[in-house]
This record gives structure tokens, sequence and C-alpha cells, in this order.
């Protein structure tokens, strides 16, 4: 039988309608028979937007692969089941294994299942991502409009009360993501009663109002959504809401006649078996309407891509260039060496793209944006928005450079980050402004638990420069190597490190590694392990320290999870170490380098940790790193005291 | 000379106006004074919002002490030199130490200044604490709805691009907040550009489409915004925000000139000092200026309440009712304990709240829902909304307890619990559905980081209980103590611990306090330090391993930064360590233990840690306590093989 591929803008015959209903049904008994056998998860709004993913993944996507986005995760027995039903998983393993230990079939939406673009759950995240996919579609094919392909997401209509949905609102408006068809599961229920009762919500005005193209329709009518779909096909420079009003539990009668009431009573609880038994017998297809299912499933090539889980670190084929050597003479803020190597590898790299919320000046990415504004994404004052879209724009094969301040990177986004790295994504994360280097903004703005937040992100790794130099070599690695990076950085400007003959430290043949710790001043008497512009306060130190016949050993500390042999031997040779970090000690190098010294079995006569471990209020980053008792004079009297 | 105030609703006379403007134009010289002395902060904004803050301020809340939250931190100019013209501060304190070091001054709006409701500077958090002060004043009020105060708010209109400005828009249109008035300082130019460039927004749509009396006015027209506040005054059942159209660095023509044209060029940089001499001279006020100015402050008798700030644990009048037991014959989750106590304590006291996103049932604030429906918030899916809003409300007075999954807390919230942290609230989030714990829904629902998000907040402290009566105890504790606390439980039923004779081992008797650790078992050969579901879980491990005549000591630990001489004397006895969490102990208690001993010079001979270090699937907690390697078989092996 040929595939029959029904055109856009057509009308659906009959027979199509019909097996899409079909299709529907036999999703419907497979979201309650794996439920039931799970006792736990959420049939009702997975009944309530079935007939809308029947319609998609039968008419669009088993024929073109277009990316779709459950961002409403919760619902993934209605994506598991049409995935089943289009043959990409196997119905028998799903209903046996649902959100039981071992199986790939976890409870909420997850992409270690083929045909998923997305893992999601918190809700917000996910049509963000996919905001990234049609962003990255846009620019991709920004030469061939025509050819571009579309991008689907679904939306709950509880999940629309999250802010990061309105971030992504205004967003998807300014970018005129037309390619991006969102559908919202529009049955007034949510988790805990009717979304008149727990948030009124108008998601037709609001998004009316960011702008967008709303098409309201009967979310359990083939025939019309068809007809909205098509429309939306036809939409210019704005992207589209479809609002599919639906019924919590369609088509199981005790659980459609509780969603009828706005009750919530089959949101995230199951069928008992009998009452499962009910609803199947309600469901039942008889053998020739399920011929003409089997007959209509064989018309459908649905292959589904694999996921593509890329290991952290593996080597990217990028071209990284040249490093760029500052010489000694000059101070420099690391975030400018940032501008400078990310403007650097965009000239060489298409793929590389930079995204900020609102700072672009501040966190240098507009060295990029003068060159390639094309490539340089403004978020506004949305940061969850930026590190979820990042996060969508990296599967698609773009490598995001994502930049704001430490403090809204790693509080404002941190849900972000984590759905992100659970997600195995490619998002490098570089935050400025980190620490009370920050200085005269105050306490509000001084990142200095910014590290703390990445400490759970398994698939995260977090490096801190020590100068301008050392940023040139780690964004030019981070660049081209896969993983989420999070390199935390300050905004005042520091000395070009050098070597004891006064050459540069980090020069042309310096090789930087994850994990790398640098042996920056001999010494045989105490090991500092220093990371950020608290190098070169400690330096100070070191001098000082020398005058009074004291031989501290310097190691620069460059990431937060991982150290290396020159660390180690320092420590068995010293056996005393002093930790020292713009940051809280708390969950910084300090309480990580513990851990090391513990795992590795170094004993240490004596171990003592410098950091910020208060607010502080405004002045310079000189100031207050006096007021914190980390500057040199500080380091100096802790040495001796250790001594 | 009489106070006169001008009555709400009448017309301004042409001399009141020239007296606040003169006013404003006084202000206008002490932003660009401090400004250009601090070389550093935001004149721009400062200059487009003083008509209305000087309006507002000599009009209103220098007669009533109303609150006013100023959400756009960044614009502390703007008041700190409303307050300097009003006498609440030294003007001249205030010009030569604006944002230096050790100064109340700091870079954004802070509470250490009287006169000051709320810290602000992380955009959209202020008005949500708005939200709360509204909230407050409905409920204490609701039996006297006229005699209301009004609470005042200042948004940016870049802010408005955060999501939490639109959580905060649906709840404030939830809860029919009429007696909230927020100025939206429209000047249409944000830190990087043009609204319109960076992102374009429609804020009167969008208020509008939220449920929001919106006026839409000149913003340097003090007739017309006397009017328009007017008008706000008479709106019912919803709350107001008045768009001021203004311009950026508005009454210097040379920053004037540049707010026209959309440019930042002043949103963020400051005069120098040879500009800001023209910019002052532009802004004389003459003798005679001067004495009209000088005798209309007089009129003004405004005592700013001095800021409020209580100790962390300082004891609070407040019931707490006998102790609830549950029987070693129960299996119990900790979060209907939670919810039990709560509704005693509500039932107890008046200004116990509830809050939560969605999620009563689950997070257990049902309870108290039932009873006092009135004191119980429901935010919609808004964790933001409901942190901040909770920071308002317990400097109102209510102690509020804010609930959600640990998942959420502490990582969509985590910016909104931080400036929470730095305005040293008392907030009370009790984040349920913690650890492996949560179970089916998966690692995007398992908070195994969320006490990494609380490492850096110095003024919230956290903890988490073993069973449920420690639970009881706890919630009585957290709630009759000031200050922000983290309590993170999990969601399954676990048993209640018992004492070796098999009685209550949390008994009537017991007295929580912060840091305490519990002695549960006795033994000499290893010090087992346990949180949470994991003790239970240890408690198996312990009679195995004595059947082997293994002697572990099993101590409970119930903070995660404090901890005391039970556990001090255990090590020093043992000198062997094994911390076991259901967290990863990177920033759980195995890290923050490693700390302690170094702290308190505890030399161990071993240590070691067992939590969840990667990221887990969906299943029964005790199938992936088993599959993370953190159930009673591998604590036994590790406890033989740290022998």
């Amino acid at each position: 039988m040929p595939v029959r591929i029904p055109k856009i803008g057509s009308t659906l015959s009959r027979e199509k309608i019909k097996n899409i209903e079909l299709f529907a049904r036999s999703c419907r008994r497979t979201i309650i028979e794996m439920t039931t056998e799970a006792q736990s998860g959420h049939p009702g709004g997975s009944l309530s937007s079935i007939d809308y993913l029947s319609l998609l993944y039968t008419c669009i996507i088993s024929h073109t692969n277009d990316p779709v986005v459950i961002s409403n995760g919760h619902i993934s027995p209605a994506l598991y089941a049409i995935l089943a039903e289009l043959g990409i998983v196997s119905k028998k393993e799903l209903i046996n294994n649902f959100r039981k230990i071992g199986s790939q079939f976890e409870g909420h939406v997850s992409r270690h299942v083929p045909g998923v673009w997305y893992s999601t759950g918190p809700l917000g995240t996910g049509i963000s991502a996919a905001t990234g996919f049609a962003l990255a579609q846009k620019i991709t094919n920004s030469s061939t409009p025509l050819k571009e392909k579309k991008i689907f997401a679904l939306l709950g209509d509880g999940e629309s009360q999250e802010g990061q949905v309105y971030e992504m609102m205004n967003f998807a408006a300014k970018y005129q993501l037309n390619n991006l068809i969102v559908f919202l599961d529009y049955n007034q229920v949510q988790l805990s009663g009717g979304l008149k009762k727990i948030m009124p919500l108008r998601p037709a005005s609001l998004f009316a109002a960011a702008g967008w193209e709303v098409i309201s329709v009967d979310g359990h009518n083939i025939k019309k959504m068809w007809k909205a779909l098509s429309r939306a096909y036809t939409i210019k420079n704005k992207p589209v809401v479809i609002i599919g009003h639906t019924i919590m539990g369609r088509d199981v009668s005790f659980m459609e006649e509780e969603g009828k009431k706005f009750h919530a009573t089959w949101h995230g609880t199951t069928t008992n078996p009998e009452d499962a038994q009910k609803a199947l017998l309600e469901l039942t297809l008889n053998q020739k309407e399920q011929n003409i299912l089997n007959a209509f499933k064989k018309t459908l090539k649905f292959v589904a891509e694999k996921p593509k889980f890329i290991k952290s670190l593996t080597k990217l084929s990028l071209k990284t260039g040249p490093v760029h050597t500052y010489s000694p003479k000059e101070m420099l803020d690391c975030r400018t060496a940032y501008g400078n190597a990310l403007l650097d590898l965009a000239k060489l790299n298409k793929n590389i793209i930079a995204l900020t919320a609102d700072l672009s000046v501040s966190v240098k990415t507009d060295l990029l944006k003068e060159k390639f504004p094309e490539r340089h994404i403004e978020c506004g004052v949305a940061e969850q928005q930026m590190v979820s879209c990042a996060g969508g724009l990296s599967l698609s094969g773009f490598i995001p450079f994502a930049s704001t301040f430490g403090a809204f990177m790693t509080s404002r986004a941190k849900d972000q980050a984590r759905v992100n790295d659970i997600n195995e994504t490619n998002v490098k994360m570089v935050a400025t402004h980190c620490g009370l280097s920050v200085g005269e903004d105050g306490p509000t703005h001084q990142a200095i638990d910014d590290m703390g937040s990445m400490l759970g992100l398994f698939n995260t790794m977090v490096l801190e420069p020590a100068d301008p130099n050392q940023t040139d070599h780690m964004i030019r690695f981070v660049a081209s190597h896969y993983g989420n990076f999070y390199v935390r950085m300050g905004r005042h400007k520091i000395p070009v490190l050098t070597k004891e003959n006064g050459t540069t430290f980090f020069d042309a043949n310096y090789k930087y590694r994850y994990g790398k710790c640098d042996l920056l001043r001999e010494g045989n008497d105490l090991t500092l392990a220093v990371s950020g512009s608290m190098v070169y306060q400690a330096l100070e130190a070191y001098s000082e320290l020398k005058l009074k016949n004291i031989h501290v050993e310097i190691i620069i500390i460059s990431s937060q999870k991982k150290f290396d042999a020159t660390l180690k031997k320092s420590l068995l040779k010293t056996k005393k170490l002093l930790t020292i970090e713009d940051h809280t000690t708390q969950s910084g190098i300090g309480s990580q380098l513990a851990l090391f010294c513990n795992e590795e079995n170094i004993k240490l006569e004596k171990f003592q940790m410098m950091g910020v471990n208060e607010y502080q209020t405004s002045g310079t980053a000189e100031e207050l790193y006096n007021r914190a008792k980390i500057s040199p004079n500080y380091i100096v009297k802790k040495c001796e005291a250790m001594l």
C-alpha cells in the first residue's frame, strides 16, 4: 500500500479520520494499561491530549520526523503510547515496565526513549527548549525559509502558570518563530483542582497579548484540529498556539465525567484493575476496527532517530584557532578574554552561537554580536528561557554559549541547568561578575554560592580561570569538548600571571585539560590551593612570606569537581593545605578539596580554608576581599599561623 | 504650618504641584551627585521614576507610611534621594558613601536603610514580595476592608520580562489585590538597549490579559499622575498597574536626549564630574525655590520605621501545643506528620499561614486548607511567586510555611530563597518528595542536590527529620523560632523509630533544638552519621551487623550546617565515620561533616560517605536505594570493609 501523506490544507477524508480515531483509541487502551500496571502516573491529561497527538504523529511526524517536545512531561503515557503504536518501542515492554525500576520508560518524558527529543518534567523547561529547536532551524535555514522543519510542542494549561512559559512566549514572538506550533491542552484541570479555582488564566488573551497567533479548537475533533494545523502552517512571522479545548480523562466515561466537572480526580491517580477493565471495555476495538488500524499503521513508515548521547569531554570537530596570549604588562578582566575567544571561535565555526539576558556588554558577548548579529541571541531579562533554549540549540548541533551574571545563572536558572544536565546537552554557561569581584553592585549581585548550585549536576563541569590567558585556553577547550560546562569568572581587571622569571605563565605552550591543576610557585612549607581572582592575591602573599623565609607552594585550581596529580604531589610534600577562593568554602573548592584528600587518602597535618562565608556590602573588589579577610595580608597571617 | 494631606480624588493645587516638582528636582540633584561621587550606579531609571516617587512619598507615604517596594532595585539612587530629601537619612552621608565600602547605601535597594521594606536587585523578586505585603493586609483586615493600607510597588519595564513578574500578575489578579498599586516605569530602555530592540513587550496588553486594571499616564506629569493614583484607589477587586510613560534621564538635557532615542547610554553609566556640573546647573533651585521647598518639606512629618532585623533562632511568642506522638506500630510519611503539625499550629495561632504551588494534597497543606481556607494560599504552578510572596508575608507578621517538592523549591526558586535570605525574612520552606524517596516520578523529580542550593544562604537553616515523630517536633520548633528554614523530607512511608527497648525514640520528652544530633544506637566500632529516610535503612544494617559481632553507633543527623557534641563524642570514640544520606554527598551532610571534623580537629582513621551520586530512574524508593547502593545490604558491606 503506498504511503499517502495528507497534504496540509487539504480536507481529511472520513476514512482517514476514522483511522486516526482508531489509532487514538488504541493509544488510550495503552495509557490505561500502563498506568494501571504501574499504579502510578498521569492518565487524565494523557487521555485529553491523545487525539491531537494521534493526528500529529500519524499525519505529520511519521512522515517528516519533525521535532516534538512534550513540555508537560507527566503525560508521558500519551507519548509513549504513540511511540508504541507506531512500533518505535515495544508496547508489551511499555505496559509491563512503565515507571518500574531499570526501565527506560521513566515517569516523565525521557530522552532515553527513541523518538523523544528532550526530557521533561519540571514544568516550563521543555517549551523553552522547543524554541531552541525552532531557532536552530531558523538560523540554519535562513536562506531557504520554505524548507524549514516545523517544531511541535505540547504545553499543559497548569504548566502555563510557570513564569518560564511567559519568558518563552515573549522570546518566540520576538524571534518570529512561525515554525513553532504549540498545542495547549486546555482541559482546565491541573494537579490539585480546576484551573479556575487554582489559578485562573486566560491563555488565549495572554498568548495574543504576547504577539502570538491563537487558534482555538475542539481538541477531540480530528477534522477541526487538522484545519487548525493547516492554518498554523500559513502563519507568517509569528509563533502559533493551538488552544485545544479538551476534557480530562476523555473517552473513559467515569473519568470524563469528573473531567467535565473540572475535578482533578484523574490527573495523577491511576485506575485500579477493576476500573481499568471497565475503561478497556469502553475502549474496545472490534476485529474489523483492529484490521483497519493495522492497515493504517502499515502506511506509516516512521523511523524515529535513536537518542544521541555523547559522552562528556568527547572531542568535537571544531576549529579552535591559535590561542591569544595577553602580555604581562596588561591588566585585563577575564570576561574580555572570554569575549575575544568567543569571537575567534565564531569566526572559525558557524555553529558557535551566543545567548545573553540583557547583559551583552557586561558579559562581553557584544564582541560576537557586532560581527555576527544573527548568531547573538538576546533573550531579554529572562535567564530561564536563555538556559533552556540553549539546551534545544545544543541538541540541534549548535554550540551555545549562554552568559549572564553568576548570581542569576545559578540561582534564577538552576532548574533549567538541571534539566539540561539530565538531558546531557552541550551547553556552555559562562557566568561573569562572580564572587566579590562584582564590587559595587552589592550582595544581591555577588555570586558567592554559585558553585553550590552545580554540585549535584552530574553532567556539568565547573571551571574557573585564574587570569585572562587561562580564560582563553579554557574557552577554546570548552567549545571543543562535548558537555555542559559552567565557567565562572569575576568582573574586575586582574594581572596577567607570570612565571618566576617574569614571562607569561599561561603562554601559547600551555595545554589546558579538564581537572588540570597548575603549579604556579614552588615551596616546601605549605600548599595554597587557589582559584580565580584569588590567585594574584595569593601571589602577593607569596612574595611577602618569602621575605619572612616562609615558602609556600601555589597550586592553581581551575575546576571544582576534578583535581590532579600536581595537587596531590604538592600535598604529599607539604602535608599542609590552605584553600583560598572568592566563594563560600561550604560548597566551593574548600569543601571539595576536603573530600578529595579523604578520597585519595592524603593525610594532612593541617587543613584550612579561606573564602566568603558571610554577605558583604558594596565596595571595590579589593576592599571587599579585605573586609571578607581573604586579601593578601590575611593570607599571610593565616599561613604564618598554620606553620 | 499645619499638615495638609491632599485628599485622594481631589485636584492638586498648582502650588502643591510646584512643591512636588521642586522636591523632585532636588532629588534629581542628589541622584546626580551620589552616582557621580560613586562613579557607579544607575542614574537613567532613577531620573525617569523620580517624579512619581516624589508625588507618592510627599502626598501619600509620608502621611500613611504604607509599604513601598522598589522591585527594580537598581534605581536605589531614586529611593535613597527621596529618603534623604525627607530627612530619613543624611543626604551628605548618602552622597559621599553611596556604593562605598562599609556604607548602608548599597548598590541596590537594601532593607538596612530606614524606610526600605524589602531588599531588591535580582529582578522580579520584589514585586512578588509586594504581593505578600498586600495579601497580609487583605487577610488581616478581611473584616474591615476599607481600612486597608495600600501597598505601592515600582517595577521596571525591562524587569517585566522576568517570568516571575508574570507569576505575580496572575497571583495578584486571582487574589484580587486591589490594595496593590504598581507603577511601571515605562521608559522603554533597558540595560543593553531600547526595549523594542532587546525584547519587545506590550505591558498594557499583558497586564490587561492577566486581569489587571491598567492606567496609562504621562509619568512626568504630577497632576495627571495624581489623577491616575486617585483612580487606582477606586478600583475594586483587581490590582492596578499605572503605566508611566517616562523618559530615561529626564530633566538632564544630554541624558534625556539619549533617552528619547531609546538609547541605553545612561542606564547604568554615571556622569563624569564635568558632565555632572552641567546636569546640576540645569537642576538648580534658586533661593526662592529652595525656600518654597523647605517650607513644603516641613509639612511632611514622615517617620519611617527602622528596619527590624531579628536574630535567627530568636524564640517567637507562639503557641506550639503538645507534640503528637505516632506509635511505633504505624508506618507514616513525614509529610503527613508535617501536615498534622501545621494544622495544630494553625489552630493555635492566627498568623500561621500555608502556601503551595498546586501540590496541596501531595505536600499535605491540604489539612490546614480544609479548616482554614483563608490561610491557605494556592499560588498555582508558580514556585518563584510562592517563595517571594512568603517573604513579604513574613515581614508582615505572618509565619508562612511554603511547600512544594524539593526539586522545585531549591531549583526553580533558589533565587527567591536567596533574596529572602538577604532580607533575613522568616520563611519556612518545607519541601516534600526529596531524594530518591520520590520514587516513580523519576530523576527530574528526585531532589538529590537540593541542599547544595542552600549552602551559601547564610541565614537559612537546613533540616531533615528522620521519622514522623521528629518531624512533629521539628515543625513546632521551626514555627516558633525566627529565621528562614529549609526542611526537606521524603515521600514514602517509613517506620516510626524506636529505642532498643521498642518504645518510641522521639517521644513526648524529646526536645529538639537546632543542630541536635541524636544517638539512636550505641556501638564502639564505627559511627554511622545518618539523615532522613536513611536512618531506618541504617537500623536494618545495624541489626545485621550485630549478628556478625560488629557494633556500629548510629547518630541521627538532622541539620546540614550544624552538628553537636553527641556526634563529636561518638567520633572521638570510634575514630571511624560513615555518612549516609538520600542526597549527593558532594553538597550534603557528607561534605559538611568532612568540614566539621576538620574544623573540630577530629582525627579520623577512616571516613567514608554513602549517598546518591548519579541520576537514578523510576522505581520504588526501596528499589532505588538498592540501585544507588545505599540500601542496608550495601551499608553492611561498607561497614565491614571499613573495619
